[in-house]
């Protein structure tokens, strides 16, 4: 049965505000999960919002750590797919934001116009109140959703979706009847370019940390006056010794041994990838979009595409010791922490990663040092550009009049492998028509007006509409 | 004309609730000069104590930055000395304060009795108190303080006295007029040993910063998403590289070229000293303080003691970038700071310092790393054992029943330079007979009752009394 998109298209564009009220509400609800704040209330909040549109069986299936929203919206149709959502957030701590970040205020940004400012924006509560928006436009005009959609909503994307694998066993019978996984995102880039990204790196996040008491030396419960230092031990001064160890002195190569043993190199396909990708690349955009004047030993094109896909890392996300307040405070620290993480490319996997880092730092000396794993990691993870997924999101941004650039990968993570790789081996997609940025940073957004560079909220829902349709008929 | 020292003695005995309420009422009142909160109140509260005590000449002398409380006390003797005091603290932020450190609270603690546990109770709100008591003691009998006495309190000791010296050269022709200054302390250790330093090390104070602005390398204005290392420098593990290169491996030595150049051994004085010193001296105690397991290199004794006093350091204080609350953040930090003391032993000068940290950063090719000077930094100060002040506190503990262990200096530093060295030259002693601990950590604290291992309060007071008849003898 074919779906009359212009019925649907027309709702739409008639339900802007109800729509856009949809996404307000949802970065209104905090769901900080590094902090646990407001998560079970936004899970039930997503839950709602999963009964609304018809989902009989919309329930929190409860894990080891927060609720998997789990629904399912049974269309009496022929494929079925996983719709994947996280519905945790980032934490506000940054400083820079020019609103309050949790007020799901709407701001005027040029040169894109009215633009939701809010953490979660983009990261992802703004597509997820625009899937939902757009599911419920089909149904709203007396249309059918030409899917079965499974949805899953995690609320541990930001702590690695440490438990994300407990669902996936418990509804493993349920998972395993899909024929592909969707993830609805908003891919446009500044200027409006469409990007498709057919996977992501792994990643193994950690902490390293050094205190007087796990060392033998230096001040073991509180930090002391910094007179001291002549004759006592400094856990920070030490730490800076170990840090150094990992890399070169730009930071940039990773020294510990057989960090690179796995690495392959880029495939055939994603080598014809590349060089697409290439013509159309535009790095001034992404530098401009981070503010940074250049990247990794100023280099360009095609050679800051490897190194940005082909790279892995290691990174410090934070470091803190002693006094950090303004002013003087003469301190000896009793305790030093670095949050580091290290992100995987083909084919390094996550349970390499802490032994090579432990067996570094012993090799070093550096035995006093404690890893405190944060999270489990996750692989990386690839779908073909010949899935009929991928085909599927292709032909729709062609239909919609985009010619998307597509990349291989992401140098980001998300947990895409455990759909994606063994043992449900699903093919992974993501897309959309429409543009944010910022994600873990301040002033997230979310492009909500049309007539900019880029789509706006009704742009963003129509192409999901598009995207479900085509799904239905390719895979 | 002799004091009757017994009825001062009496009407301190009888004056403890009264006494311990002044103490209580510094302590109350906030001056946290790294933050600038509440100092000036607290500048005002003293000139109202000195006032009160019948300084007919109180008041605040402005500087570019806290005014100093200037007071004097025309007691028509024949020697006048310079009391100096600070009326700033340390802040309060750090963790592990059992009551809160701005109510003045009297807590029981074991071995010593009822203790004054906040903010300035020993560094050095305590002292002030106590000795404003002692003084209005001898006039509340009837009695004449037997030295004409300069105050000078300062309100950023804990800023490095970054504007004292204003204040010295405007009051250069009073201040020239003293014969000595005496910094009233409290100096038992745990056990009830008497402690008299002649002397302190020298510091400067300041921050190395990079960011990627300065850098022209990695993001700029914000942490951006944590994937991007793979193609944007990072500022937090380039300064890890700098941090490194100045000190072994063992965070000890340090290995800026010329650092130790100016370092002469003790002097004869200072061997003498450290002789009789070595025989009394309990490292454990100050182990247990500090709650330390070992010292550097496990050394005890008089090789604790040589490293202690006549090493120069190089310390970090505090260190901080990118995401530093709980659980995980994947951000690339555009800024990393780190708070760093040097510590200077005879020879060494403030004015050396940095430049000699600029050419070690330049020369391991770390240009961009910037070098904010916080505070003006001062030299270190030694007054000798001969000189009559230092006699006079050494008689003063004799009379009081205690062999005082004499220290030639103190790891810790203070601004004694400015009176003890160019251009007033003038002779620098502190003593007094109380304990209290924890200067810059949390629950830091004043002894007040009597009858545990060291003196309260009371005793206290007693020996400022007696400190001021010894000197009105001496000098």
């Amino acid at each position: 049965m074919l779906m009359d998109k212009k019925k649907v298209f027309e709702y739409i564009e008639s339900s802007f505000d109800k729509h856009l009220n949809r996404l307000q509400e949802l970065v209104r609800q905090p769901s900080i999960s590094a902090e646990n704040r407001g998560v079970r209330e936004c899970a039930e909040l997503v839950k709602r919002h999963l009964q609304d549109l018809g989902c009989d069986d919309a329930r929190l299936v409860e894990t080891s750590g927060n609720p998997v929203v789990y629904g399912f919206y049974d269309a009496g149709a022929a494929k079925t797919i996983i719709v994947y959502f996280m519905y945790d957030t980032q934490p506000v701590d940054e400083p820079g934001w020019t609103v309050p970040p949790l007020d799901g205020r709407v701001v005027d940004m040029k040169p894109f116009g009215k633009c939701l400012v809010a953490r979660g924006a983009i990261n992802t509560k703004g597509e997820l109140g625009a899937f939902l928006n757009a599911c419920e436009s089909i149904t709203a005009v007396g249309e059918e959703i030409p899917l079965n959609l499974m949805f899953v909503a995690e609320g541990e994307e930001e702590l690695g979706s440490r438990h994300l694998p407990e669902f996936i066993k418990k509804y493993m019978d349920k998972l395993k009847e899909a024929d592909a996984v969707f993830f609805p995102t908003a891919d446009q880039d500044q200027k409006g370019k469409v990007q498709m990204a057919l996977g992501v790196k792994g990643i193994v996040y950690f902490e390293l940390e050094l205190d007087g008491k796990g060392w033998g030396y230096g001040p073991t419960e509180f930090d002391v006056h910094g007179s001291n230092k002549a004759w006592v031990d400094s856990p920070a001064l030490r730490m800076t010794q170990a840090l150094s160890t990992f890399t070169t002195k730009d930071g940039n190569k990773v020294l510990v041994d057989g960090f690179y043993d796995n690495v392959i190199p880029p495939s055939k396909e994603d080598l014809e990838l590349l060089e697409k990708l290439e013509k159309t690349f535009d790095e001034e955009i992404i530098k401009d979009e981070m503010k940074v004047e250049r990247f990794i030993d100023d280099v360009h094109g095609k050679e800051a595409l490897l190194k940005y896909l082909y790279s892995p890392t290691l990174n410090i996300d934070g470091i803190w010791s002693g006094y950090i307040g303004p002013g003087t405070k003469t301190v000896l620290p009793y305790k030093i922490t670095a949050k580091v993480d290290v992100r995987l490319v083909p084919n390094m996997t996550v349970k390499e990663v802490i032994p090579k880092i432990r067996r570094h730092l012993d090799k070093y000396g550096f035995k006093e040092i404690k890893i405190v794993e944060l999270e489990e990691g996750y692989d990386w993870a690839k779908t073909s550009i010949r899935e009929s997924a991928a085909q599927a999101i292709v032909k729709t941004y062609h239909e919609l009049g985009y010619e998307p650039e597509i990349w291989p990968h992401m140098a980001g993570s998300a947990p895409f492998c455990m759909f994606n790789r063994k043992p449900l081996n699903l093919p992974f997609v993501e897309g959309g028509v429409g543009h944010g940025a910022r994600a873990h940073a301040p002033n997230e957004y979310i492009v909500v007006e049309e007539g900019g560079p880029t789509g706006g909220l009704i742009t963003l829902e129509k192409s999901y509409v598009a995207i479900l349709d085509n799904l239905s008929k390719m895979l």
